[in-house]
């Protein structure tokens, strides 16, 4: 395969969704750090050269460069056992995937990001209006995956794939943007198993 | 194949995608709609019997029910020239059609479904205020798919791909959200590409 570099910040749960799928199918990547708060990721150059969308994480495949994290995991990771084999199943993984990208991320991600990182006390009036639509979104999204996994071990079928690795990352560090892991215990046991999986790697 | 049934809102740009990409690739799919406005997705039956997350589409394959449209999309296409057969190319897609429900849909689809559906009197005062920060994010996403567009027929490679399909539902009614097309001429040239595919169903 070609040389592997993943263009990254590294506190971003996007970013290690990668890292960790590489690591769990047995990819080396080199990493390449940008500070997305410094604006890192909106200069005349990484819009020129790397992602015209002026954001991170970009897979690069020896001189491609392949945006959006859930889509580089899936570069990573087609016909290895993460990958479902069955058409309904593979196409299930994608769900989730939408659905962490659509439901999860925006809210439960981006409430670390703004508490965390930005900081409460430095946010615009139009961000903390928002701060409910977003606290309720994410609890809901968290809630569809409990009520899912209190009835399966996985997301999809009997085994980990892609979908428990896209929602692992900002799921495990939710409680910086105020969630409540004990709210959601079915959740909680999930994340154990993921964490037992060989290759498994920690977030930085 | 099973039977494949989509529950869907007839305006809904993401139950088009589906039909669109049924059509394309000569699938026939039952109908059963529902009316979002009246929250025919918010009832108990349909949380419990078709979708936990209270969404159309939804696609059904016999018994089993397929939430998230681009997941849909793939479920149809698979195997068909409509998924490009280089891995590269394969994620690639993908590439845009995670960019299509994070970068465009919740901006470009959002605006069309409030200004046309809910009407801009009837907008509470927090969605207003989100008017134009969804207007700056909607046309950042037009600009990146212009500006790959002036370099290229269509979003991956030299074919028409999922990408494209998931990308024309909601781009070709842009205008009804406040969007000039003629900003993007790049954008309406790929507009009439694609309405020229075999196969090829308009927009209830």
């Amino acid at each position: 395969m070609d040389k592997l570099t993943l263009h990254e910040d590294p506190r971003s749960g996007n970013c290690y969704k990668i890292r960790l799928t590489a690591a769990l199918v047995g990819h080396r990547l080199e990493r390449r750090q940008y500070d997305i708060l410094r604006g890192d990721t909106r200069t005349p150059e990484f819009l020129r050269d790397v992602n015209a969308n002026g954001r991170i994480p970009v897979l690069q495949i020896g001189d491609r460069f392949l945006p959006e994290s859930n889509a580089a995991c899936w570069y990573l990771a087609e016909r290895t056992p993460l990958v479902p084999e069955g058409r309904f199943e593979r196409a299930d993984m994608l769900r989730w995937m939408f659905f962490e990208q659509y439901n999860h991320e925006p809210n439960v991600a981006t409430l670390r990001f703004w508490l965390l990182f930005v900081g409460e006390g430095n946010l615009s009036r139009f961000q903390r209006d928002q701060l409910p639509a977003k606290r309720a979104a994410g609890e809901a999204a968290l809630g569809v995956m409990n009520d899912h996994l209190s009835r399966a071990e996985w997301l999809v079928g009997d085994a980990p794939s892609l979908a428990d690795i896209a929602l692992y990352p900002y799921t495990h560090v939710c409680e910086a943007g105020g969630f409540r892991l004990r709210d959601y215990p079915a959740v909680c046991g999930w994340l154990k198993r993921i964490e037992k999986l060989k290759g498994f790697v920690p977030m930085d």
